[in-house]
Protein backbone atom coordinates (compact mmCIF):
# COMPACT_ATOMS: atom_id res chain seq x y z
CA UNK A 1 0.00 0.00 0.00
CA UNK A 2 1.43 3.39 -0.73
CA UNK A 3 0.76 5.77 2.20
CA UNK A 4 2.06 8.55 4.33
CA UNK A 5 4.28 11.10 2.88
CA UNK A 6 5.80 10.26 -0.88
CA UNK A 7 8.52 14.01 -1.28
CA UNK A 8 9.09 15.10 -4.55
CA UNK A 9 12.24 16.83 -4.57
CA UNK A 10 13.91 18.73 -7.57
CA UNK A 11 16.28 17.19 -9.91
CA UNK A 12 19.00 19.78 -9.93
CA UNK A 13 20.76 21.26 -12.79
CA UNK A 14 23.92 22.68 -13.32
CA UNK A 15 25.54 25.26 -15.14
CA UNK A 16 26.52 23.01 -18.21
CA UNK A 17 23.25 21.51 -18.42
CA UNK A 18 24.02 18.13 -16.70
CA UNK A 19 22.26 16.98 -13.24
CA UNK A 20 24.17 18.05 -10.51
CA UNK A 21 24.30 14.81 -8.84
CA UNK A 22 25.87 15.87 -5.88
CA UNK A 23 23.43 18.04 -5.03
CA UNK A 24 20.90 15.93 -5.68
CA UNK A 25 22.05 13.30 -3.38
CA UNK A 26 22.09 16.06 -0.83
CA UNK A 27 18.00 16.58 -1.29
CA UNK A 28 17.56 12.70 -1.45
CA UNK A 29 19.91 12.75 1.93
CA UNK A 30 17.68 15.53 3.45
CA UNK A 31 14.51 13.62 2.61
CA UNK A 32 15.90 10.60 4.38
CA UNK A 33 17.12 12.85 7.51
CA UNK A 34 13.42 14.18 7.66
CA UNK A 35 12.16 10.29 7.61
CA UNK A 36 9.90 10.84 4.62
CA UNK A 37 7.59 7.45 4.04
CA UNK A 38 8.62 7.49 -0.01
CA UNK A 39 10.88 9.30 -1.84
CA UNK A 40 9.73 10.57 -5.62
CA UNK A 41 12.45 11.81 -7.56
CA UNK A 42 11.08 12.76 -11.40
CA UNK A 43 8.07 14.19 -10.42
CA UNK A 44 6.86 17.35 -12.10
CA UNK A 45 9.39 19.25 -9.63
CA UNK A 46 11.86 16.61 -10.36
CA UNK A 47 12.03 17.97 -14.63
CA UNK A 48 11.18 14.25 -15.32
CA UNK A 49 10.01 15.94 -18.90
CA UNK A 50 13.10 17.71 -19.68
CA UNK A 51 15.36 14.80 -19.14
CA UNK A 52 17.25 12.79 -21.23
CA UNK A 53 16.05 8.73 -20.69
CA UNK A 54 19.89 8.36 -19.79
CA UNK A 55 19.49 10.98 -17.22
CA UNK A 56 16.39 9.66 -15.56
CA UNK A 57 17.86 6.33 -15.39
CA UNK A 58 20.99 8.08 -13.82
CA UNK A 59 18.85 9.97 -11.51
CA UNK A 60 16.95 6.71 -10.57
CA UNK A 61 20.14 5.07 -9.53
CA UNK A 62 21.34 7.63 -7.59
CA UNK A 63 18.14 7.96 -5.52
CA UNK A 64 17.76 4.57 -4.90
CA UNK A 65 21.46 3.75 -3.74
CA UNK A 66 21.10 6.94 -1.44
CA UNK A 67 17.45 6.55 0.12
CA UNK A 68 18.75 4.05 3.12
CA UNK A 69 16.24 1.68 2.45
CA UNK A 70 13.36 4.08 1.88
CA UNK A 71 11.23 3.04 -1.25
CA UNK A 72 11.66 5.55 -4.10
CA UNK A 73 8.87 6.32 -6.73
CA UNK A 74 9.75 7.37 -10.52
CA UNK A 75 8.07 9.04 -12.64
CA UNK A 76 7.80 7.43 -16.39
CA UNK A 77 5.77 9.51 -17.87
CA UNK A 78 6.76 10.83 -21.63
CA UNK A 79 4.58 11.72 -24.76
CA UNK A 80 4.73 8.08 -26.49
CA UNK A 81 4.00 4.56 -25.04
CA UNK A 82 6.94 3.72 -26.84
CA UNK A 83 9.18 5.24 -24.33
CA UNK A 84 7.11 5.00 -21.46
CA UNK A 85 7.66 1.09 -21.79
CA UNK A 86 11.40 1.93 -22.10
CA UNK A 87 11.53 4.42 -19.04
CA UNK A 88 9.94 1.74 -17.08
CA UNK A 89 12.06 -1.03 -17.97
CA UNK A 90 14.90 1.12 -16.57
CA UNK A 91 13.49 2.22 -13.64
CA UNK A 92 12.69 -1.07 -12.72
CA UNK A 93 16.42 -2.12 -13.83
CA UNK A 94 17.55 0.99 -11.03
CA UNK A 95 15.87 -0.23 -8.27
CA UNK A 96 12.42 1.62 -7.88
CA UNK A 97 9.88 -0.19 -5.85
CA UNK A 98 7.13 1.82 -7.62
CA UNK A 99 6.41 3.98 -11.28
CA UNK A 100 4.34 7.11 -11.30
CA UNK A 101 3.07 7.77 -14.67
CA UNK A 102 0.72 11.04 -15.97
CA UNK A 103 -0.81 10.93 -19.53
CA UNK A 104 1.37 13.47 -20.79
CA UNK A 105 -0.20 14.80 -24.15
CA UNK A 106 1.33 16.68 -26.68
CA UNK A 107 -1.87 16.23 -28.88
CA UNK A 108 -4.58 16.11 -26.99
CA UNK A 109 -6.20 12.60 -25.65
CA UNK A 110 -8.94 10.93 -25.45
CA UNK A 111 -10.51 8.89 -22.35
CA UNK A 112 -9.53 6.08 -24.69
CA UNK A 113 -6.29 6.62 -25.49
CA UNK A 114 -5.45 7.03 -21.31
CA UNK A 115 -7.04 4.13 -20.72
CA UNK A 116 -4.82 2.15 -23.45
CA UNK A 117 -1.59 3.75 -22.04
CA UNK A 118 -2.32 2.37 -19.09
CA UNK A 119 -3.56 -0.84 -20.14
CA UNK A 120 0.10 -1.01 -22.10
CA UNK A 121 2.13 -0.21 -19.36
CA UNK A 122 0.95 -2.08 -16.51
CA UNK A 123 1.25 -5.25 -18.81
CA UNK A 124 4.13 -4.83 -19.27
CA UNK A 125 5.52 -4.07 -15.46
CA UNK A 126 6.33 -5.80 -12.18
CA UNK A 127 6.10 -2.84 -9.77
CA UNK A 128 2.87 -0.94 -8.35
CA UNK A 129 1.98 1.65 -10.67
CA UNK A 130 0.74 5.22 -9.98
CA UNK A 131 -1.59 7.18 -11.58
CA UNK A 132 -0.64 10.23 -11.71
CA UNK A 133 -3.48 13.23 -12.23
CA UNK A 134 -2.29 16.57 -13.15
CA UNK A 135 -4.38 18.34 -15.13
CA UNK A 136 -1.88 21.66 -14.74
CA UNK A 137 0.71 19.83 -16.59
CA UNK A 138 -0.86 16.99 -18.98
CA UNK A 139 -4.10 19.14 -19.84
CA UNK A 140 -5.84 15.91 -19.89
CA UNK A 141 -9.37 15.30 -17.16
CA UNK A 142 -10.12 12.00 -15.71
CA UNK A 143 -13.30 10.97 -15.81
CA UNK A 144 -14.66 8.94 -12.49
CA UNK A 145 -15.68 6.27 -15.27
CA UNK A 146 -12.22 6.51 -16.27
CA UNK A 147 -10.61 6.75 -12.86
CA UNK A 148 -12.70 3.42 -12.36
CA UNK A 149 -11.66 1.83 -15.41
CA UNK A 150 -7.75 2.31 -15.11
CA UNK A 151 -8.23 1.58 -11.16
CA UNK A 152 -9.22 -2.27 -12.04
CA UNK A 153 -6.05 -2.93 -14.01
CA UNK A 154 -3.44 -4.93 -12.37
CA UNK A 155 -0.62 -3.20 -10.53
CA UNK A 156 -2.52 0.02 -9.94
CA UNK A 157 -1.76 0.89 -6.55
CA UNK A 158 -2.81 4.33 -6.13
CA UNK A 159 -3.94 7.50 -7.64
CA UNK A 160 -2.70 10.96 -7.20
CA UNK A 161 -5.45 13.15 -7.52
CA UNK A 162 -5.39 17.20 -7.88
CA UNK A 163 -5.89 18.97 -4.51
CA UNK A 164 -9.46 20.36 -5.77
CA UNK A 165 -11.12 16.66 -5.69
CA UNK A 166 -9.90 15.37 -2.35
CA UNK A 167 -12.92 16.84 -1.53
CA UNK A 168 -14.17 14.03 -3.08
CA UNK A 169 -12.53 10.91 -1.25
CA UNK A 170 -15.30 9.30 -0.32
CA UNK A 171 -16.91 9.14 -4.25
CA UNK A 172 -13.52 8.43 -5.50
CA UNK A 173 -13.12 5.58 -2.84
CA UNK A 174 -16.32 3.90 -4.04
CA UNK A 175 -15.07 3.42 -7.82
CA UNK A 176 -11.69 1.85 -6.91
CA UNK A 177 -10.61 -1.56 -5.45
CA UNK A 178 -9.95 -1.18 -1.58
CA UNK A 179 -6.02 -1.92 -2.26
CA UNK A 180 -5.83 1.15 -4.72
CA UNK A 181 -4.81 4.19 -2.36
CA UNK A 182 -5.36 7.73 -2.63
CA UNK A 183 -3.31 10.80 -2.35
CA UNK A 184 -3.62 14.33 -2.41
CA UNK A 185 -1.62 16.62 -4.64
CA UNK A 186 -1.40 20.27 -4.67
CA UNK A 187 0.18 21.25 -1.56
CA UNK A 188 -2.44 23.87 -0.27
CA UNK A 189 -4.70 20.88 0.23
CA UNK A 190 -2.26 18.69 1.55
CA UNK A 191 -4.04 18.64 5.37
CA UNK A 192 -7.36 19.08 4.07
CA UNK A 193 -6.51 16.01 1.60
CA UNK A 194 -5.40 14.05 4.42
CA UNK A 195 -8.37 15.19 7.00
CA UNK A 196 -10.83 14.38 4.13
CA UNK A 197 -9.22 10.85 4.21
CA UNK A 198 -6.89 10.42 1.52
CA UNK A 199 -4.05 7.68 2.50
CA UNK A 200 -1.21 9.97 1.59
CA UNK A 201 0.10 13.47 0.59
CA UNK A 202 1.78 13.43 -2.77
CA UNK A 203 3.93 16.64 -2.47
CA UNK A 204 6.24 18.72 -3.78
CA UNK A 205 7.35 21.06 -0.73
CA UNK A 206 8.37 18.08 1.20
CA UNK A 207 10.70 17.34 -1.38
CA UNK A 208 12.56 20.06 -0.54
CA UNK A 209 11.28 21.25 2.91
CA UNK A 210 10.14 18.22 4.76
CA UNK A 211 9.80 18.88 8.04
CA UNK A 212 6.52 21.19 7.71
CA UNK A 213 5.09 18.43 5.41
CA UNK A 214 5.98 15.62 7.97
CA UNK A 215 4.47 17.66 10.52
CA UNK A 216 1.10 18.26 8.87
CA UNK A 217 1.09 14.30 7.80
CA UNK A 218 2.70 12.94 11.28
CA UNK A 219 -0.51 15.13 12.81
CA UNK A 220 -3.34 13.29 10.95
CA UNK A 221 -1.73 10.24 11.45
CA UNK A 222 -2.28 10.65 15.04
CA UNK A 223 -5.55 11.64 14.82
CA UNK A 224 -4.59 15.54 15.38
CA UNK A 225 -6.47 17.42 13.13
CA UNK A 226 -5.97 21.10 14.91
CA UNK A 227 -2.37 20.74 14.59
CA UNK A 228 -2.22 19.94 10.76
CA UNK A 229 -4.31 22.69 9.95
CA UNK A 230 -2.66 25.14 11.91
CA UNK A 231 0.89 24.22 10.20
CA UNK A 232 -1.25 24.21 6.97
CA UNK A 233 -2.76 28.15 7.37
CA UNK A 234 1.16 29.26 9.04
CA UNK A 235 2.45 28.20 5.49
CA UNK A 236 -0.50 30.05 3.70
CA UNK A 237 1.77 32.66 2.03
CA UNK A 238 3.99 29.79 0.80
CA UNK A 239 0.94 28.75 -0.95
CA UNK A 240 -0.16 31.73 -2.31
CA UNK A 241 3.25 32.29 -3.97
CA UNK A 242 3.02 28.58 -5.60
CA UNK A 243 -0.57 30.06 -6.76
CA UNK A 244 0.92 32.93 -8.25
CA UNK A 245 3.88 31.74 -9.62
CA UNK A 246 2.09 29.08 -11.66
CA UNK A 247 2.56 26.21 -9.68
CA UNK A 248 5.47 25.15 -7.04
CA UNK A 249 8.15 24.60 -9.26
CA UNK A 250 10.24 28.09 -9.43
CA UNK A 251 9.13 29.35 -5.92
CA UNK A 252 10.65 25.59 -4.83
CA UNK A 253 14.03 26.25 -6.66
CA UNK A 254 14.15 29.80 -5.10
CA UNK A 255 13.93 28.12 -2.16
CA UNK A 256 16.86 25.49 -2.33
CA UNK A 257 18.79 27.80 -4.05
CA UNK A 258 18.58 30.43 -1.46
CA UNK A 259 19.17 27.71 1.46
CA UNK A 260 22.05 26.34 -0.81
CA UNK A 261 21.44 22.77 -1.34
CA UNK A 262 21.20 23.94 -5.29
CA UNK A 263 23.47 26.26 -7.32
CA UNK A 264 21.26 28.77 -9.11
CA UNK A 265 19.79 29.08 -11.77
CA UNK A 266 18.91 24.86 -10.87
CA UNK A 267 15.77 24.75 -13.39
CA UNK A 268 16.17 23.30 -17.19
CA UNK A 269 15.98 25.88 -19.29
CA UNK A 270 13.54 27.37 -21.33
CA UNK A 271 12.16 27.43 -17.57
CA UNK A 272 13.79 30.44 -15.83
CA UNK A 273 13.94 31.20 -11.85
CA UNK A 274 11.81 34.22 -10.31
CA UNK A 275 12.56 37.49 -10.44
CA UNK A 276 14.80 39.29 -8.55
CA UNK A 277 11.53 40.89 -6.71
CA UNK A 278 9.43 37.59 -6.89
CA UNK A 279 13.14 36.27 -5.07
CA UNK A 280 13.00 38.32 -2.25
CA UNK A 281 9.96 38.12 -1.67
CA UNK A 282 9.59 34.49 -1.35
CA UNK A 283 12.76 34.80 1.13
CA UNK A 284 11.31 36.99 3.06
CA UNK A 285 8.27 34.87 3.45
CA UNK A 286 10.68 31.62 3.69
CA UNK A 287 12.64 33.84 6.72
CA UNK A 288 9.44 34.78 8.57
CA UNK A 289 7.96 31.11 8.24
CA UNK A 290 10.99 30.25 10.24
CA UNK A 291 12.02 27.79 7.32
CA UNK A 292 15.21 29.44 6.09
CA UNK A 293 17.16 26.74 7.46
CA UNK B 1 10.11 34.97 -48.02
CA UNK B 2 8.28 32.01 -46.42
CA UNK B 3 5.04 32.24 -48.65
CA UNK B 4 2.54 30.05 -49.95
CA UNK B 5 1.65 26.73 -48.99
CA UNK B 6 3.59 25.11 -46.51
CA UNK B 7 2.23 21.34 -46.50
CA UNK B 8 2.54 18.80 -43.20
CA UNK B 9 2.40 15.56 -43.96
CA UNK B 10 2.27 12.87 -41.57
CA UNK B 11 4.80 10.90 -40.46
CA UNK B 12 3.60 7.34 -40.22
CA UNK B 13 4.21 4.52 -37.48
CA UNK B 14 5.11 0.68 -38.72
CA UNK B 15 3.15 -1.92 -36.95
CA UNK B 16 7.04 -2.33 -34.86
CA UNK B 17 6.86 1.51 -33.57
CA UNK B 18 9.32 2.27 -36.44
CA UNK B 19 8.89 5.27 -38.93
CA UNK B 20 7.50 3.75 -41.77
CA UNK B 21 9.89 5.26 -44.10
CA UNK B 22 8.63 3.79 -47.65
CA UNK B 23 5.07 5.71 -47.06
CA UNK B 24 6.72 8.92 -45.26
CA UNK B 25 8.73 9.02 -48.85
CA UNK B 26 5.42 8.42 -50.55
CA UNK B 27 3.63 10.89 -48.59
CA UNK B 28 6.78 13.60 -49.61
CA UNK B 29 6.68 13.00 -53.53
CA UNK B 30 3.13 13.13 -53.38
CA UNK B 31 3.23 16.70 -52.20
CA UNK B 32 5.67 17.43 -55.19
CA UNK B 33 3.46 16.32 -57.40
CA UNK B 34 1.13 18.67 -56.99
CA UNK B 35 3.56 21.21 -56.37
CA UNK B 36 3.67 22.71 -52.62
CA UNK B 37 5.73 26.09 -51.83
CA UNK B 38 7.36 24.40 -48.91
CA UNK B 39 6.96 20.59 -47.24
CA UNK B 40 6.58 20.73 -43.68
CA UNK B 41 7.72 17.04 -42.21
CA UNK B 42 7.91 17.16 -38.30
CA UNK B 43 4.96 19.71 -37.64
CA UNK B 44 1.59 18.47 -35.62
CA UNK B 45 0.65 16.37 -38.24
CA UNK B 46 4.18 14.98 -38.56
CA UNK B 47 4.22 13.38 -34.68
CA UNK B 48 7.07 15.52 -34.08
CA UNK B 49 6.55 15.61 -30.19
CA UNK B 50 6.60 11.34 -30.33
CA UNK B 51 9.72 10.92 -32.49
CA UNK B 52 13.14 10.16 -30.81
CA UNK B 53 16.41 12.94 -32.30
CA UNK B 54 17.63 10.29 -34.28
CA UNK B 55 14.57 9.83 -35.59
CA UNK B 56 13.41 12.83 -36.60
CA UNK B 57 17.07 13.97 -37.93
CA UNK B 58 16.26 10.51 -40.47
CA UNK B 59 12.67 11.57 -41.60
CA UNK B 60 13.98 15.29 -42.18
CA UNK B 61 16.94 13.52 -44.31
CA UNK B 62 14.67 11.23 -46.04
CA UNK B 63 12.26 14.79 -46.64
CA UNK B 64 15.04 16.69 -48.29
CA UNK B 65 16.41 13.32 -50.56
CA UNK B 66 12.83 13.76 -51.91
CA UNK B 67 11.75 17.01 -51.82
CA UNK B 68 13.09 17.43 -55.74
CA UNK B 69 14.40 20.77 -54.94
CA UNK B 70 11.07 22.17 -53.05
CA UNK B 71 12.23 23.65 -49.43
CA UNK B 72 11.88 21.74 -46.48
CA UNK B 73 10.70 23.71 -43.16
CA UNK B 74 11.08 21.00 -39.85
CA UNK B 75 9.86 21.37 -36.54
CA UNK B 76 12.66 21.19 -33.93
CA UNK B 77 10.43 21.64 -30.63
CA UNK B 78 10.92 19.96 -27.54
CA UNK B 79 10.33 21.23 -23.76
CA UNK B 80 13.72 21.60 -23.11
CA UNK B 81 16.45 24.23 -24.91
CA UNK B 82 19.10 21.65 -24.90
CA UNK B 83 17.29 19.32 -27.06
CA UNK B 84 16.43 22.16 -29.38
CA UNK B 85 19.70 22.88 -30.23
CA UNK B 86 20.51 19.79 -30.73
CA UNK B 87 17.65 18.97 -33.17
CA UNK B 88 18.02 22.24 -35.35
CA UNK B 89 21.50 21.51 -35.62
CA UNK B 90 20.29 18.18 -36.37
CA UNK B 91 17.93 20.04 -39.09
CA UNK B 92 20.86 22.50 -40.42
CA UNK B 93 22.91 19.36 -41.28
CA UNK B 94 20.02 17.05 -43.05
CA UNK B 95 19.44 20.40 -45.29
CA UNK B 96 16.71 21.81 -43.27
CA UNK B 97 15.90 24.95 -45.51
CA UNK B 98 13.82 26.23 -42.46
CA UNK B 99 13.00 25.34 -39.00
CA UNK B 100 9.44 25.58 -36.84
CA UNK B 101 9.82 26.41 -33.09
CA UNK B 102 6.32 26.06 -30.75
CA UNK B 103 7.05 26.67 -27.50
CA UNK B 104 6.69 23.42 -26.32
CA UNK B 105 5.43 23.25 -22.56
CA UNK B 106 5.37 20.58 -19.88
CA UNK B 107 5.48 23.24 -16.81
CA UNK B 108 3.24 26.36 -17.71
CA UNK B 109 5.68 29.33 -19.80
CA UNK B 110 6.10 32.25 -19.01
CA UNK B 111 6.22 35.04 -21.65
CA UNK B 112 9.96 35.72 -20.72
CA UNK B 113 10.69 31.82 -21.06
CA UNK B 114 9.65 31.63 -24.63
CA UNK B 115 11.31 34.77 -25.35
CA UNK B 116 14.32 32.77 -24.13
CA UNK B 117 13.87 29.83 -26.07
CA UNK B 118 13.58 31.69 -29.21
CA UNK B 119 16.43 34.24 -28.74
CA UNK B 120 18.86 31.21 -27.70
CA UNK B 121 17.89 28.80 -30.49
CA UNK B 122 18.09 32.22 -33.28
CA UNK B 123 21.33 33.06 -31.74
CA UNK B 124 22.86 29.74 -32.75
CA UNK B 125 20.89 28.68 -36.26
CA UNK B 126 21.88 29.59 -39.59
CA UNK B 127 18.33 29.18 -41.55
CA UNK B 128 14.85 31.26 -41.16
CA UNK B 129 12.81 30.29 -37.72
CA UNK B 130 9.33 30.21 -37.94
CA UNK B 131 7.49 31.24 -34.80
CA UNK B 132 4.69 28.30 -34.54
CA UNK B 133 2.12 29.49 -32.08
CA UNK B 134 -0.19 26.43 -31.23
CA UNK B 135 -1.89 26.60 -28.13
CA UNK B 136 -3.87 23.60 -28.58
CA UNK B 137 -1.20 21.80 -28.36
CA UNK B 138 1.68 23.91 -26.61
CA UNK B 139 -1.16 25.57 -24.01
CA UNK B 140 0.95 28.74 -24.30
CA UNK B 141 -0.67 31.70 -25.55
CA UNK B 142 1.68 34.32 -27.11
CA UNK B 143 0.47 38.24 -26.28
CA UNK B 144 1.69 41.01 -29.09
CA UNK B 145 4.22 42.17 -26.67
CA UNK B 146 5.79 38.69 -27.18
CA UNK B 147 4.87 38.82 -31.01
CA UNK B 148 6.67 41.98 -31.59
CA UNK B 149 10.02 41.03 -29.13
CA UNK B 150 10.33 37.75 -30.92
CA UNK B 151 9.67 38.97 -34.27
CA UNK B 152 12.67 41.07 -33.95
CA UNK B 153 15.26 38.46 -33.03
CA UNK B 154 17.50 37.78 -35.77
CA UNK B 155 16.70 35.03 -38.56
CA UNK B 156 12.89 35.38 -37.31
CA UNK B 157 11.33 34.80 -40.95
CA UNK B 158 7.36 34.00 -39.98
CA UNK B 159 4.70 33.60 -37.26
CA UNK B 160 2.71 30.76 -38.05
CA UNK B 161 -0.47 31.80 -35.98
CA UNK B 162 -4.34 30.23 -34.90
CA UNK B 163 -6.79 29.81 -37.66
CA UNK B 164 -9.21 32.57 -34.93
CA UNK B 165 -6.02 35.53 -34.98
CA UNK B 166 -6.19 36.06 -38.97
CA UNK B 167 -8.66 38.03 -38.72
CA UNK B 168 -6.06 40.27 -37.01
CA UNK B 169 -3.16 40.12 -39.76
CA UNK B 170 -3.44 44.09 -40.28
CA UNK B 171 -2.82 44.61 -36.65
CA UNK B 172 -0.46 41.65 -36.15
CA UNK B 173 1.73 42.67 -39.33
CA UNK B 174 2.27 46.54 -37.87
CA UNK B 175 3.78 44.88 -34.82
CA UNK B 176 6.41 42.67 -36.79
CA UNK B 177 9.33 43.87 -39.19
CA UNK B 178 8.47 43.64 -42.95
CA UNK B 179 10.37 40.63 -43.75
CA UNK B 180 8.17 38.46 -41.22
CA UNK B 181 5.63 37.00 -43.00
CA UNK B 182 2.47 35.59 -41.25
CA UNK B 183 1.06 32.20 -42.05
CA UNK B 184 -2.55 30.92 -41.26
CA UNK B 185 -3.09 27.99 -39.76
CA UNK B 186 -6.39 25.65 -38.85
CA UNK B 187 -7.35 24.46 -41.99
CA UNK B 188 -11.21 25.63 -41.54
CA UNK B 189 -9.36 29.22 -41.80
CA UNK B 190 -7.07 28.92 -44.47
CA UNK B 191 -9.20 30.76 -47.34
CA UNK B 192 -10.30 33.34 -44.62
CA UNK B 193 -6.51 33.79 -43.62
CA UNK B 194 -4.97 34.13 -46.94
CA UNK B 195 -8.36 36.29 -48.28
CA UNK B 196 -7.30 38.68 -44.98
CA UNK B 197 -3.85 38.85 -46.39
CA UNK B 198 -1.65 36.45 -44.87
CA UNK B 199 1.16 35.66 -46.74
CA UNK B 200 0.82 31.51 -46.32
CA UNK B 201 -1.19 28.35 -45.22
CA UNK B 202 0.60 26.20 -43.18
CA UNK B 203 -1.39 23.85 -43.60
CA UNK B 204 -2.42 20.13 -41.90
CA UNK B 205 -5.03 18.70 -44.75
CA UNK B 206 -2.32 20.06 -47.41
CA UNK B 207 -0.09 17.23 -46.03
CA UNK B 208 -2.23 14.42 -46.86
CA UNK B 209 -4.65 16.06 -49.78
CA UNK B 210 -2.82 18.85 -51.44
CA UNK B 211 -4.99 19.61 -54.60
CA UNK B 212 -7.76 21.22 -52.38
CA UNK B 213 -5.49 22.92 -50.72
CA UNK B 214 -3.76 24.55 -53.87
CA UNK B 215 -6.68 25.52 -55.22
CA UNK B 216 -7.63 27.05 -52.37
CA UNK B 217 -3.88 28.79 -52.53
CA UNK B 218 -3.54 29.60 -55.89
CA UNK B 219 -7.17 31.30 -55.91
CA UNK B 220 -6.36 33.79 -53.14
CA UNK B 221 -3.20 34.48 -55.05
CA UNK B 222 -4.72 35.06 -58.50
CA UNK B 223 -6.73 37.49 -56.73
CA UNK B 224 -9.79 34.89 -57.28
CA UNK B 225 -11.38 34.81 -53.85
CA UNK B 226 -15.11 33.72 -54.92
CA UNK B 227 -13.06 30.47 -56.21
CA UNK B 228 -11.06 29.81 -52.82
CA UNK B 229 -14.02 30.78 -50.67
CA UNK B 230 -16.73 28.18 -52.45
CA UNK B 231 -13.83 25.13 -52.43
CA UNK B 232 -13.31 26.38 -48.64
CA UNK B 233 -17.22 25.96 -47.70
CA UNK B 234 -17.38 22.89 -49.95
CA UNK B 235 -14.87 21.41 -47.50
CA UNK B 236 -16.36 22.31 -44.46
CA UNK B 237 -17.64 18.49 -43.45
CA UNK B 238 -14.13 17.91 -43.31
CA UNK B 239 -13.54 21.28 -41.39
CA UNK B 240 -16.34 19.77 -38.74
CA UNK B 241 -14.69 16.58 -38.39
CA UNK B 242 -11.88 18.09 -37.45
CA UNK B 243 -13.33 20.01 -34.79
CA UNK B 244 -14.97 17.07 -33.93
CA UNK B 245 -12.13 14.85 -33.20
CA UNK B 246 -10.07 17.46 -31.27
CA UNK B 247 -7.66 18.63 -34.15
CA UNK B 248 -6.95 17.18 -37.57
CA UNK B 249 -4.59 14.91 -36.59
CA UNK B 250 -6.72 11.60 -35.63
CA UNK B 251 -9.06 12.20 -39.24
CA UNK B 252 -6.09 12.70 -41.64
CA UNK B 253 -4.65 8.95 -40.59
CA UNK B 254 -7.34 7.35 -41.39
CA UNK B 255 -7.81 9.39 -44.94
CA UNK B 256 -4.61 8.31 -45.53
CA UNK B 257 -5.08 4.91 -44.70
CA UNK B 258 -8.11 4.88 -46.70
CA UNK B 259 -6.04 6.27 -49.39
CA UNK B 260 -3.57 3.52 -48.84
CA UNK B 261 -0.85 6.16 -48.76
CA UNK B 262 -0.05 4.52 -45.73
CA UNK B 263 -1.14 1.43 -43.22
CA UNK B 264 -3.54 1.63 -40.62
CA UNK B 265 -3.26 2.24 -38.02
CA UNK B 266 -0.48 4.90 -38.79
CA UNK B 267 -0.40 6.98 -35.83
CA UNK B 268 1.96 6.65 -32.57
CA UNK B 269 0.66 5.53 -29.47
CA UNK B 270 -1.12 6.43 -27.15
CA UNK B 271 -2.67 8.28 -29.95
CA UNK B 272 -5.51 6.10 -30.95
CA UNK B 273 -7.26 6.35 -34.43
CA UNK B 274 -10.66 7.01 -34.96
CA UNK B 275 -13.41 4.69 -33.97
CA UNK B 276 -15.13 2.21 -36.75
CA UNK B 277 -18.06 4.45 -36.57
CA UNK B 278 -16.33 8.09 -37.03
CA UNK B 279 -14.00 5.78 -39.88
CA UNK B 280 -17.19 5.25 -41.93
CA UNK B 281 -18.30 8.68 -41.53
CA UNK B 282 -14.93 10.12 -42.44
CA UNK B 283 -14.69 7.89 -45.49
CA UNK B 284 -18.13 8.72 -46.83
CA UNK B 285 -17.13 12.29 -46.24
CA UNK B 286 -14.42 11.97 -48.63
CA UNK B 287 -16.15 10.39 -50.95
CA UNK B 288 -19.22 12.88 -50.78
CA UNK B 289 -16.45 15.56 -51.57
CA UNK B 290 -14.95 13.50 -54.48
CA UNK B 291 -11.16 13.24 -51.91
CA UNK B 292 -10.85 9.30 -52.58
CA UNK B 293 -8.24 9.17 -54.86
Amino acid sequence: MITGLSAFPLTPIAGDGSVDEKAFIGLVERLVTAGVDWIAPLGSTGSYAYLRPDERARVTRLAVEHAAGIPVMVGIGATRTREVLKLAEDAQTAGASALLLAPVSYQPLTADDVFGLYEDVTREVSVPVVVYDNPGTTHFVFTDELYQAVGRLPRIASIKIPGAASARVGELRELLPAHVTLGVSGDAFGAAGLIAGCDGWYTAVGGTLPTPALTITRAVQAGDHATALTESDRLKPLWDLFARHGGSIRVLATIAEHLALVTAPCLPTPLRGLTDAARTEVIEILERLNLAK
